[in-house]
């Protein structure tokens, strides 16, 4: 088989024992998972085609991999498995602007898709702190989010056209450039987020917008959750489509940031409840600043903030956010900890933090969860403290939040994936049925099981 | 197995022979099919289980039916199929501001549904000309779109959680209410848009959204295909979020609007080759407003519009909106004719216009083309007039005009479907390999085919 893929790759494109750098077997976050038993790496869509068909012949295990920044293991190698390796795929082969869209190969870093569409004057609106590792065909495997999808959406909204090959090879070409298309079952829509389960993403068009001008970001104080979805409604409301990014801290994670992260500027005192940042963009810096100071000034009058803080200045935007982009940093500083992100029905949320608080404290005198996360998206991020001290206790920390998740009616996933890692706890989020469904599709797309396996269902 | 659907739905609601209405066996355009073998009435998800189960085991033909408004008859039904009614599955279950959703069954019809959200102060913002008939399941089945995709996207966009039913009965349960849920496949994407042949769709969440104020409007005459294109971008640019609808027309549709349909106020002559309506909307109607004339003025400026007319009141933008909406009437007046709804690389739509409008004229020497469309969304209509002298003219300019699209890498279908309609020109908007991976996943969810059999693909 080995020699076969030579055939089809070259020499120098089929890695093995010794030749295969650490960086095919370990992860962003450090882990490190078996040596596959071989690294291939293709040029082409038809050399993946080729080398798919090979392993289908041989009924060979695949593993695709991108930026390998994934938190879920599900690209890391497991025994026996070849790792195919995008990265060598990674041009951008046309910025179309006249149709707003860029069509690029699956191993494309997003930074570099970014400052290649910025260079044409548009926006790839994409954006996540893997940004300078993290690869297009990833970003459509795992149906990436971040920080602006309150107005884009997520990766899965920014795909028009795809190609992917599946496991026996054949190339399904759907590189399209329109918004509308009811033509039959919209195929792209099974390998978006499926995390390469079901086929290996090669190519796709994208949409592009124009790039918006500076974004105007405001700090608020607020008494309550109540007030704090009063407040997003109502910047729904009066920024309409200027609305960009809106985030909830609760008090515990402002309070750590301002206490324990050098270099962050306190807008506030760490007294009040919740924090929001809101930010708003347009193309005109001055109308949406003033758009933005009338919608504070009219949540101030009805009582859903008490103190905000506006910029006047990009600086001033950035040390406002700055706060939020200081997770990794609290994180950090509560070790050991175990981290979490999670949906969850928008008036469900005050309960489920009070809740994964009140367990982690029952579950360690020392225990305690930070909550923050993007409240527009329903989106949060817990962070759950611990002593150290108890047997286990990453795993039973795990598995007591998602329980918790899964009687909220929430997700265990908002962002991340299921891959490996949190493939034990996926019914918490999906029934019985659902599961058996995702089955059926595994089974008739890719029968010997080859693409993938064991992520997000067992083998 | 009739007496089986009666113990599973009751004796009313299961109906036959000379009880079937003619509404159960003709659509909105006056085609007639088949009587069916049956109606059947269900009044919640665990009927429309219980009787999919017993048309499974009897490997029983159904067509699932909406408000059947549909243009390609795929709710028909055809010789020996079960019609599964979901008019009594008409509940709107929930509309929950806080967190920006309602949760509907699938009988209930569009406009009830957005005057439900509008009377809480929100807004559904799928709209489309047959909302007074047409039901959210059906809109959901159809991939629907209409006037407001550029702002707010296809139905696709607005589903958040599914629960639809299979074959065999099983219920798949995906109610939820988030944006980001990464845990394993988006199982609803195989029932939006997929017209009834791998599940019944029978409840949604869907997203609403705060009400915008006034629609501002403005019609502009241009010189020629860059330029509508170039004030695409431009207003893209410029209005960022707030721009709602992009529509553009070629000469010969605005003459014939101006020409021929009473009532409507012409703010041009029709002595320019293009014509195009740009709809802005936010939450501040004079900051729109001049946001909208601002953009105008700037586009007067780079040349790329001769003359333009901003409306300043709701009559002012309705009346713009007029010539636009005309469209049927323009269609009436071009008798004998045939319509086409198709997608195409915004790039190549002046040369494919021209060519179907030469390809019109060379079929038949009275032929010719009538264009608009949406263009910020890659759709256009074109209508193609004939003498009605020609043998079987109406076959043959579809086939025609699903060639020239098919040759310019279009959409033969950018909202309509396929059903059983256009069934016969699938493979001129998709690849053979699409068309396979589509009759595998039918073939895994419903190995019997009972489920809208020969809709999209041979049975």
């Amino acid at each position: 088989m080995i020699d076969d893929l030579i055939a089809a790759v070259g020499r120098g494109n089929v890695l093995t024992g010794e030749d295969i750098g650490p960086r095919y077997y370990s992860d962003a976050v450090g882990r490190v998972g078996q040596l596959p038993r071989a690294v291939v790496r293709p040029r082409t869509t038809a050399e993946v085609s080729r080398v798919l068909a090979i392993c289908h012949a041989h009924g060979a295990p695949v593993t695709t991999q991108g930026g390998m920044t994934g938190l879920v293991q599900g690209a890391m190698p497991q025994a026996g498995e070849i790792a195919l390796s995008l990265e060598r795929m990674n041009d951008i082969e046309e910025v179309d602007t006249g149709n707003g869209t860029v069509t690029v190969q699956a191993g494309c870093v997003l930074q570099r898709l970014q400052e290649r569409v910025e260079a044409e004057g548009f926006s790839f609106p994409l954006d996540l702190g893997a940004r300078g590792s993290c690869t297009i065909g990833g970003n459509i495997a795992t149906n990436a989010g971040g920080n602006r999808v309150i107005r884009y959406g997520m990766m899965r909204d920014l795909v028009l056209g795809l190609e992917a090959v599946t496991a026996d090879g054949t190339v399904v070409d759907g590189l399209r450039k329109y918004i509308k298309n009811n033509t039959g079952l919209d195929l792209k829509q099974l390998f978006i987020g499926s995390e390469g389960v079901l086929g290996v993403v090669t190519r796709a068009v994208l949409r592009i917008y124009p790039q918006p001008g500076d974004r105007i970001v405001a700090a608020c104080a607020m008494p309550g959750f109540a007030e704090v979805t009063g407040l997003l409604q109502h910047m729904r409301r009066e920024l309409a489509g200027d609305l960009t990014a809106f985030e909830v801290m609760w008090n515990r994670y402002y309070r750590q940031v301002i206490e324990k992260i050098p270099g962050v500027q306190a807008p506030f005192p760490a007294d009040r409840p919740f924090y929001a940042i809101v930010e708003a963009s347009g193309a005109d810096r001055d109308k949406v600043s003033a758009g933005l100071q009338a919608a504070l000034e009219g949540a101030l009058e009805q009582g859903l903030i008490e103190d905000a803080v506006l910029s006047k200045s990009q600086a001033e935007a950035l040390a406002i956010w700055k706060i939020r982009d200081a997770s990794v940093e609290v994180s950090g500083t509560m070790r050991p900890c175990v981290g979490f992100d999670v949906s969850l029905p928008i008036d469900r949320m005050a309960e489920f933090a009070d809740r994964a608080d009140a367990d982690a404290r029952g579950f360690d005198p020392e225990g305690y969860a930070s909550v923050f996360g993007h409240l527009g998206d329903g989106n949060l991020h817990v962070v759950v403290h611990h002593s150290g001290r108890q047997a286990d206790a990453a795993h039973r920390i795990e598995r007591m939040i998602y329980d918790l998740t899964g009687s909220y009616g929430g997700s265990i996933s908002a962002e991340h994936g299921i891959g490996l890692l949190k493939r034990p706890y996926l019914d918490r989020s999906r029934t019985a049925a659902e599961i058996a469904l995702m089955r059926t599709l595994k089974q008739a797309m890719d029968p010997k099981g080859i693409l993938n396996p064991g992520r997000i269902v067992e083998a």
